[in-house]
């Protein structure tokens, strides 16, 4: 998969694209063990037709909610250098996540300024609860982008559950799209409901302006342990009471996971389909077990041939 | 489809079963129309290969909401003396609903007496609002079904929104079981997530308790107009968003609906199966508009096709 694909692809709003989404390794990881994380990575995927990677920029959400978080909080690698020292090599095309929150206006110009915009995308994340103390605000650094680097392309984050509750996320994307953002990139998908909500909202609202709609890449992820599934939750994820059934009454959750995160794929596929929104999926793992790494490289392989994508040849 | 049939079937607790439900002739109507009404009815249903018949008590549920009602409320025949009177030629079995708290209890244990449970079962439903008063209460028309005649098969409602806000449907559903009904069927389905919910819960519930879980017939219906929309959601059935809006900008609403119908049919069906959950089909008329009568018997044959069942020979 050549870069200009992903960029090509998303400019002109075609349906269609696979990503996958990594988070990078820990910071207190030995640089020796850095680089056998990223080979094994690299090999994983070089098996995948995906048209890019999404790394993501982790921020410490304890602020968002009272419950205590399933899993630590470890402050992890920069995802542009980890992409520039050692997943690069490949030439797949990277989505840098950037919780803007996290810097001070000058770092992200002097990133946006150094980051090339033929390999590079990126999402601008803002903070994860509205209280939180920010450095710079989705605001200010969609300005920095538009001012600094019009050219890199960007995207914005969509939450179904919060148009569930508010009802206006879809003029949250329009309001982005206003400001430089032209694709999306949803929160994990586990409550198809809302989600299409949202995507009809946004849909009728982009027609009724006369806009042409963005794609929404929507991202998917396999919930294989109680667990993990505590995870999802405290990150806000909704996840419908069957769904939360099947997967804890499930002899093996992960096979079960796997088949729903599928069939979510496709219930979504045939709606944007028939709708004639532009739509792509992101897959992603929320868990550092190996089983279920290996389960999120099957699911994004089931997912790619659902897409009609052949496997990578001889990776 | 002999009687047996459906009584046995439910009995058993076996899938597949599908029924066609209809509200009586307005009481205003001459004797004429009414038999005009009945024979233009009995020829659509003999093409459907349906297990039997649920016809509606209707009672005014104005007191349930502050809103007007779309429809004006008008009185309808008694069911069972409908039935009788001009539909009970072809053999097909019936389910008539009874609305309890418009009858004393004198009148309950009289046409429970009279009817034949060889054809006739029955659907006990409460008051629609808290507040109103009724002559007889669903707990006491459980306790006289008991009483009187205990052999002829009862079912009851359920109301997936219900359970989306109170959670526990799925025990007033088990509570009803131990009541005397064997068998339930659903309010209108637009929103099969809250169906879900309730069904899974019900089905693990069950489990936890070492009962085999009753069958639930899924009520279905075309929407065809914007009205009927109004009127479904007048009702108490939560449409969602996207769903409405693809009614609503559908260039034939009522192509759209149907096509929706049999998408729930299908995805519930297949929640069921796999669930091992024993589950049938109503298909209901919510309008009184020729097009959209047509269209829920189409809708019934597709259902019927889904289910694998042929169309009647010669019907």
């Amino acid at each position: 998969m050549a870069f200009m694909s992903l960029r090509d692809k998303l400019a002109a709003g075609d349906s269609g694209i696979l990503l996958f989404s990594l988070t990078p390794p820990k910071r207190h990881e030995t640089e020796q063990r850095v680089k056998e994380i990223a080979a094994v990575t690299a090999q994983r995927l070089a098996r995948l037709p995906i048209d890019g990677l999404i790394l993501y920029d982790i921020d410490d959400e304890s602020d968002r909610v009272a419950e205590e978080r399933p899993f630590p909080f470890l402050p992890t690698l920069d995802p542009a250098r980890y992409y520039a020292d050692h997943l690069s090599a490949g030439d797949l095309p990277v989505v840098i996540y950037r919780c803007v929150g996290k810097y001070h206006d000058e770092e992200l110009r002097d990133w946006l300024r150094e980051a090339d915009p033929q390999r590079v995308l990126s999402v601008f994340v803002g903070p994860s609860s509205r209280g939180k103390p920010v450095r710079t605000d989705l605001r200010a650094a969609h300005a920095t982008h538009r001012q600094v680097r019009p050219e890199l392309m960007l995207g914005g984050v969509v939450i179904g559950e919060r148009h569930a509750r508010g009802q206006d996320e879809h003029l949250r994307m329009l309001a982005k799209q206003e400001r430089g953002c032209s694709f999306f990139v949803s929160q994990v998908v586990f409550h198809v409901n809302e989600t299409k909500n949202l995507i009809s909202d946004y849909f009728y609202e982009c027609r009724a302006r006369g806009i042409a709609p963005r794609p929404v890449i929507f991202t998917l992820s396999v919930c294989g342990s109680l667990k993990t599934l505590d995870f999802v939750q405290w990150l806000g994820v909704e996840v419908p009471r069957w769904l939360e059934n099947s997967i804890r009454h499930a002899s093996d959750p992960l096979v079960e996971s796997c088949r729903q995160a599928v069939s979510i794929a496709r219930d979504l596929a045939d709606f944007c389909e028939r709708l004639t929104m532009p739509y792509g999926f992101n897959v992603e793992s929320v868990s550092i077990r190996k089983v279920e790494i290996d389960a999120t490289v099957e699911l994004a392989a089931n997912v790619a041939r659902m897409l009609g994508r052949g496997a990578v040849a001889g990776g």
